[in-house]
């Protein structure tokens, strides 16, 4: 990892954890240094949502040929539904030097594991169990047996936690947002990452 | 590394960086929920320094007595002074669960390496060496000669930066206490870490 590339930030966790939200308050904060990448699917959109903000939305005709095209960092079909993140966008962004952050399901995280070993995986997490049925229950945009398929997705994808360097819970959302930051601001801090360019201007000035 | 046991923080840097005012900084800000183990030196005390409070001051004597009974995490002779951090307070307080922070020179953290790997090394590093040497004069506790000194040692340390986990330039003073914090904040979010424990609370919950 050099100190002149970017990172890559997958920010991933159970369905209904709240990764959206969490997403919105930290792209809603001025102090974010980090690019979006926005995802492309083939689900609804949802009240509120923007195409082109929250997610690129498609039909499934067009999803299954960029597929084809091998036109994504990772690809999901989640409850009936395809999710996935643009390449080039991505790649392009970190050659510039300019962190990128994605907000991604579980499996998809799992792709990008594959392929950029060296990204920041953060696995965002229910405080409980029983919050996060009420969040699922609550946005109101899923049929009874949605939710109880979701719920067991959910348990299922709790045990995939091991595969990632960190874990925020989501007890509240600012909070959540300060959680991501921070680890990002660490993550910049590393010495590994530094140390080349310090020493430089360390020991060649005034010497 | 359990989640039950404290973290055991580092922070080093070369002489003049500053280690003491970051400390300050650190411990004057009520956010801060991590313990300070006072060292001993046998150094003068500088004028606002406590006993007690900034270090335990102790005579050539007292403190070489110590070093026989190995009562020291970490001691060093430092221009012509040693300076030590006491074991048992660092181990007892670990061991409650809390988190413990030392602030010592680079010679020390060199042993607590040793002697404690998991522990987390952070290097306060100068923004320039120009600005190394001004604080040092500025100081106005050293003779030329000590100062000339100095910054040769300090040259000598900044190699040591590849044995530590982060680097956080002292470009100003709270800034950098800010920047502690977050690597102590995101160190305890580390999975493997949280993921034990997470994995009981939610699973066992309403399963």
């Amino acid at each position: 990892m050099t100190s002149d590339k970017g990172l890559l930030i997958v920010l991933s966790g159970p369905s209904g954890v709240g990764k959206g939200t969490v997403r919105k308050e930290i792209f809603d904060d001025p102090a974010t240094t980090f690019e979006y990448s926005i995802s492309m699917t083939t689900r609804d959109r949802r009240e509120g949502e923007v195409d082109g903000v929250d997610y690129f939305f498609k039909s499934k005709e067009e999803f299954e040929r960029l597929i084809e095209e091998d036109k994504f960092i990772e690809h999901a079909n989640y409850v009936g539904n395809y999710y996935g993140t643009p390449v080039d966008y991505v790649v392009e962004t970190m050659e510039k030097g300019y962190d990128v952050f994605l907000e991604i399901e579980v499996e998809g995280a799992k792709q990008v594991r594959e392929k950029f070993p060296e990204a920041l995986f953060i696995f965002l997490a229910p405080p409980n169990l029983t919050q996060l049925e009420e969040r699922l229950v609550g946005r109101g945009t899923d049929s009874p047996e949605v939710i109880k398929k979701r719920i067991s997705e959910a348990k299922r994808e709790l045990k995939l936690m091991n595969l990632y360097d960190y874990v925020v819970i989501n007890d509240d959302v600012r909070a959540a947002k300060n959680r991501v930051q921070c680890i990002v601001e660490a993550s910049h801090m590393k010495r590994a990452r530094v140390e080349s360019k310090l020493r430089k201007t360390l020991l060649e000035v005034n010497n």
